[in-house]
């Protein structure tokens, strides 16, 4: 794609009021912009990004069974009365709004009352079961202090997951299924190497609920890690008992800050109960059905990307979801050559940024490091001489020289 | 995908309280579930039919230049009361909430003012022009009177473009395009047969507007038919200055009840202005950007194809939005040898939905009418007996013999 026809508009300046390394350097970058606290849209640089950590995380849903659907953002309170959730002092994230008849409703922020009761109507038998269910959806919380940039916003994308079971052994295992699959989507989107399963409350359901903590400065939430172990706990928890009864030792532990990346529940009865959401097993005795909860936000998960990968120039986009694979800049090079190796390259499926804009080579050099497009590859008189493009990948230093005729081999 | 894994669950009879045909033989179908009044939780089915009208309305976006972005539904009321929209008498639609500090936001019904806002810091010159940005994304209606199923929601997802040129002409001509565009999206999805460009009020913005609509029973609007010349009039300016205008006459004029599946504003500088969206031409001269505005809405689209293509024994998807191309019927034939023919049919790429349970061959047949999926593939002993499966095409009376060894020619 031609950046002269691409609506990108970088800053030189970090915007005033965002604090955030994330926020700094997607909106300087043109990924993003604040319409109000907790308030971001999403340019054509961001979307890319964020399409691709969706995609990631729909595969890994889908390997794993999950069937996606899509439920309403819309609320009919008469369904979290029920679980007592339709409190503002229960729920205190509530954005809600009336009807033209002045009957209320509210925005959901998470979405186990409506698919319980939804799928009460569904489920009668063990034959039934086991159902996951997940959608893609936009969440909203009304947050009293939005912050950390895309790490804690008002409205946001969501992937979550729910699990029906008519055990608790088949929650236990498909609980283990989603670790796995969530360690894989951290893994595949730049984020294994400081990513780690997390022991947090498990609230009102269950003992312990997992967090996937990604380890960096801007994490609101402090973990102890057993880097040997390969596990955390979440400081909300860190007690005597707990650490004992994990089996964890004070003294292997190192306090640091992270970002919740992920969370998943064991929900039990606590919901199926209220709705009446009960199935007959094989020797038809009616039991409520046991479910879970497992949830991503893609955004979160791509400001944390930003956190952990970048440097001073800007940001360092993991391959995975970088928005472009390459950024071709050409640098005063003759326009029918470079729009020439353009076409190769789109022609060998790589798809590339084409800097073809009439400004000066240090720009092109400056916007390109801000942006973190993985490979960079520099058309100029130079290069031209020497039938080659010069390459270098974000992040390192060397620098090398690919001949033309070699461009596919990117 | 194998039926018995599939959470689809449908129903012999209409639900009570939907009298719309989109909305009864959907919900039978299990592809979508009522929460209430304007408010559908849409299933597997009815996700990945969403999804496909999605990815062709995507597609003729990409293929016209538009660039994806992602909008917040969430409203600042300032941005508003800059045109007086913010006001429930100027746009009635509203749902409106509130931040835990007591001020108000909104849920967005459409996007001009936030964009027309956000362009403002971005665009200063005639170079940074024309711009195409499209995003798919849910909007919030407060409806007074939700009706016909999917046709007339509270929340839905929708498709809406925004054009920002530095002339009429140059609006004019991406008009014309989009024009183009929405035919070949209502081609493809399979509407368009029954889907006229429509001339229609232009509200404040100008004097006409262009809507798409789809000739059907279910219709809310009325329009007037020109079948030669392939143009409708809205009866909202059926006037004689209006006909003589766009050279109709009368008695050529069929009148007839249409679904409003699109449409296409030239909003000129009605927001721009507000904004103070303004772009220096190449004689220093600061003019308004010239905008317009184009919207689609998936779910909609979804309900009229249902209206439009039905029997009555249930819907009869058109392929290119099919939620699966193929449905195999295993009716009490060897379950390896029905097991081997899926397997054959999903390694030649065919996309199947496997009926595998273990009911009755009336009921998968009455299903597999009712789903709707256009080539039904049914396996018995009858059939293997002769080496072959039964093929039928759903809406076509004739049923044919394929040898298992053909099934890749599906």
């Amino acid at each position: 794609m031609r950046q002269s026809q691409f609506f990108i508009k970088t800053q030189k300046e970090p915007p005033k009021d965002e604090v955030s390394i994330n926020a700094q350097l997607l909106t300087r970058g043109g990924f993003i912009y604040k319409n109000f606290a907790g308030i971001y849209t999403f340019f054509h640089l961001g979307t890319l990004v964020l399409q691709k950590i969706i995609k990631i995380v729909r595969e890994e849903m889908d390997a794993i069974g999950g069937q996606e659907i899509l439920l309403n953002a819309l609320q009919d309170p008469a369904i979290w009365e029920k679980t007592k959730r339709w409190s503002d002092e229960e729920l205190d994230i509530w954005f809600k709004t009336k009807l033209k008849n002045k009957s209320e409703l509210g925005l959901a922020s998470t979405h186990e009352e409506p698919l319980a009761e939804l799928m009460s109507h569904y489920i009668h038998s063990y034959e039934d079961l086991p159902i996951y269910v997940y959608q893609i959806q936009t969440k909203f919380r009304n947050e009293l202090r939005p912050r950390g940039g895309l790490l804690r916003t008002r409205e946001f994308i969501m992937k979550d997951l729910y699990s029906f079971s008519s055990t608790e052994e088949e929650l236990n295992e498909f609980y283990e299924t989603v670790v796995r699959s969530y360690t894989k989507i951290f893994e595949r989107v730049g984020l294994g190497d400081v990513t780690y399963r997390t022991f947090a409350s498990g609230g009102a359901f269950s003992k312990f609920s997992d967090e996937f903590q990604t380890v960096c400065k801007a994490g609101e939430d402090t973990i102890y890690l057993d880097e040997r172990k390969n596990i955390a706990v979440n400081k909300e928890i860190y007690t005597d008992e707990v650490l004992s009864d994990l089996g964890l030792n004070k003294k292997d532990l190192k306090e640091l800050k992270a970002v919740e990346v992920g969370n998943i529940f064991k929900l039990g009865t606590r919901f199926s109960e209220p709705f009446g959401l009960m199935f007959e097993d094989e020797q038809g005795n009616k039991k409520p059905v046991v479910m879970g909860s497992y949830g991503i936000g893609p955004a979160r998960v791509m400001g944390t990307i930003v956190e952990v990968h970048h440097d001073e120039k800007g940001i360092i986009w993991p391959e995975s979801v970088a928005p472009f694979k390459a950024h071709l800049l050409n640098l005063h090079a003759d326009v029918k050559k470079a729009d020439d190796i353009h076409n190769r390259l789109t022609e060998s499926g790589v798809d590339v940024l084409y800097d073809d804009r009439d400004i000066s080579s240090g720009e092109k050099l400056v916007e390109a490091d801000l942006i973190g497009i993985p490979t960079r590859i520099v058309v100029s008189e130079k290069t031209l001489e020497k039938k080659s493009v010069e390459i270098k990948k974000r992040g390192e230093k060397s620098i090398s020289l690919l001949p033309i005729d070699k461009l596919h081999e990117i």
